[in-house]
């Protein structure tokens, strides 16, 4: 089958491999319908030292089930499934409190031979813990929008959820990408009506618009803080979502955030450290957030999609196939495209 | 009358000062019955540089109202009081949210021609906001526990309700000192069942297991978080409740607690940023906590004190006169006294 591997910064290729095989009777093997490039996949693509074997690459899709193993349960041959872009058991003590990220016999795709999801097919370990089963057809026009639930959209959704968004709290986003337009997206979801959206590319600050910010901050630093609490009355907002993952965007954050407000960062952070001086101690700021786990949230978001109240898929402005995939990847790099959607 | 003043680091003197005196209608006049040492006073006694004029000092004190301004309801002459170690109107947002360290009217005690604690009298801004009556005599066996309302008890409860500590929640508490031991008091009181106490010093760790800590750890660094590793079946606990203010305490926290768990600081911060890694981001800790804004759980407090379920005023282990405050400090730097109760 073809797949797509990285050999380092910039050097993105699809390539003939092995066809996957179960190997665990916790194993099914799923045909990928849709899969993406993440806005995590641009690190590598940025800084990734030259190598000569490339690395599998890619955590979001969505597919067939083609095959099963004989202890996978739930599940069968011809399902149209959604995997989360880390696999677990869903059945540990982590997964049980919904924390799949920590999932003591999960890992992460592309790894440790482990396929990655940029390709034709993917052998899913634990796969009965890992699918999400979609009542829809391999034609459907909700593919888009089901695809973003593999990571983009629920990683906006933990950003919001551990932020403790509500009707009651204002909220600023940090970043137009497509995590901080999904911020924004799970943010209107969960009841929000004050949604500051901090980003300067218009057609992506417009599709925030779309997705529920009611007002958009282009500033930047010093500037962008002022602006934020300008609009509201000098204090920050409530909740604070940190949707890049540069030391910047996190002294935004802290900047923009109310006295006992939240700052919750989604963005795989850039950065060792964050400011935690007497100043943040004096006004009770909590710094959340991490690595989402998608898996946990997958059902909760589901029916919002299949009934159409939301559209989380419009974040995808480019498809691509396969043999694309690396234009894809510049397009990206380039902030030519916003997100790209590979059709194998 | 007499009141306490730091001229710089070790130098800590008794004087004779003005008599309070009412300036706002919204002030009270507070006679002291009992003040203390906190440990925040050593930071400025260990480091502040010298100066000509004294600094007024203390921030925690109980007393009788001696006078009140016109527009002082609900308090009169007479009343027994406490007295949070900041100042708040209590009815602005922030204060009905229960954040009366971020009053829109407060302020410090000892800045700004406020008295501080560590007198025989003190005038109270915002009276009717700051001060809690207690239904006490002044010569009531209960003022040592009911004093520690101002500040070391409800420090120790606000790291232990932002950490989120529930009869479901594993607790780490770091630091024996005084706000430690309040930690573990207001982990217990919450319902935790696992509390593990760091610290090494026998004295305030036998408290701690008084006060329901279950386990002890003596090592420090990576050593005690071996051991905390080791207690808790490698995965550290759910709350960890920082309350020393070094760094190395916050990284200790960071490597004891468990994935999806919180870290709760209100030990003062002695740094200017904390770890926030991938590593971090992965494992998805929370970052909590802050200066305690004790006027909001007072009441919730004051029952456990009033009917003996609880006895936090154990952590005083000497008391001194106002003429011997200097040797209070001496000995609470010295580690050889715990926390230091002031009787005018």
């Amino acid at each position: 089958m073809k797949a797509t591997l990285i050999y380092g910064a910039g050097d993105v290729r699809t390539e003939t491999v092995p066809d996957p095989k179960l190997h665990e009777p916790t194993d099914a093997i799923v045909r990928v319908l849709r899969s993406c490039v993440c806005g995590s996949d641009l690190w590598p693509y940025g800084a990734k030292p030259a190598q000569e074997h490339g690395d599998r690459i890619g955590h979001e899709f969505l597919g067939v089930i083609e095959e099963t193993g004989a202890d996978v349960t739930g599940l069968k041959a011809g399902d149209v499934v959604v995997a989360p872009f880390v696999w677990a058991d869903n059945t540990c003590d982590f997964c049980a409190e919904g924390l799949q990220t920590s999932c003591r016999h999960g890992g992460n795709w592309g790894r440790d031979g482990v396929d990655g999801g940029q390709g034709e097919a993917v052998r899913v370990p634990q796969a009965a813990g890992t699918l999400v089963r979609l009542p829809v057809g391999v034609d459907s026009a909700l593919l888009p929008s089901l695809l973003t639930l593999s990571d983009v959209f629920p990683t906006g959704h933990h950003c919001a959820v551990t932020a403790g968004v509500s009707p009651r709290t204002t909220v600023t986003v940090i970043g137009d990408g497509a995590v901080g337009l999904c911020a924004v997206l799970a943010a209107r979801r969960l009841g929000a009506e004050r949604i500051i959206l901090m980003g300067r590319h218009t057609a992506r600050t417009d599709l925030g618009r779309a997705f529920g910010a009611t007002d958009v901050v282009a500033e930047r630093g010093a500037e962008g803080v002022a602006r934020v609490r300008e609009l509201t009355g000098g204090d920050g907002t409530h909740a604070v979502l940190e949707c890049v993952g540069h030391l910047a965007a996190v002294e935004t954050a802290f900047g923009v955030v109310r006295d006992g407000g939240v700052v919750s960062r989604v963005g795989a952070p850039q950065y060792p450290a964050v400011p935690a001086d007497f100043g943040v101690f004096l006004r009770n700021i909590t710094l959340t957030g991490g690595v989402a786990p998608a898996r946990a949230y997958i059902e909760q978001l589901l029916p919002d999609i299949l009934e159409g109240r939301i559209e989380p898929g419009r974040v995808f402005d480019r498809t691509v196939g396969l043999d694309e995939v690396a234009a894809g990847y510049r397009a990206m790099a380039d902030r030519t495209a916003l997100k790209v959607l590979i059709r194998p």
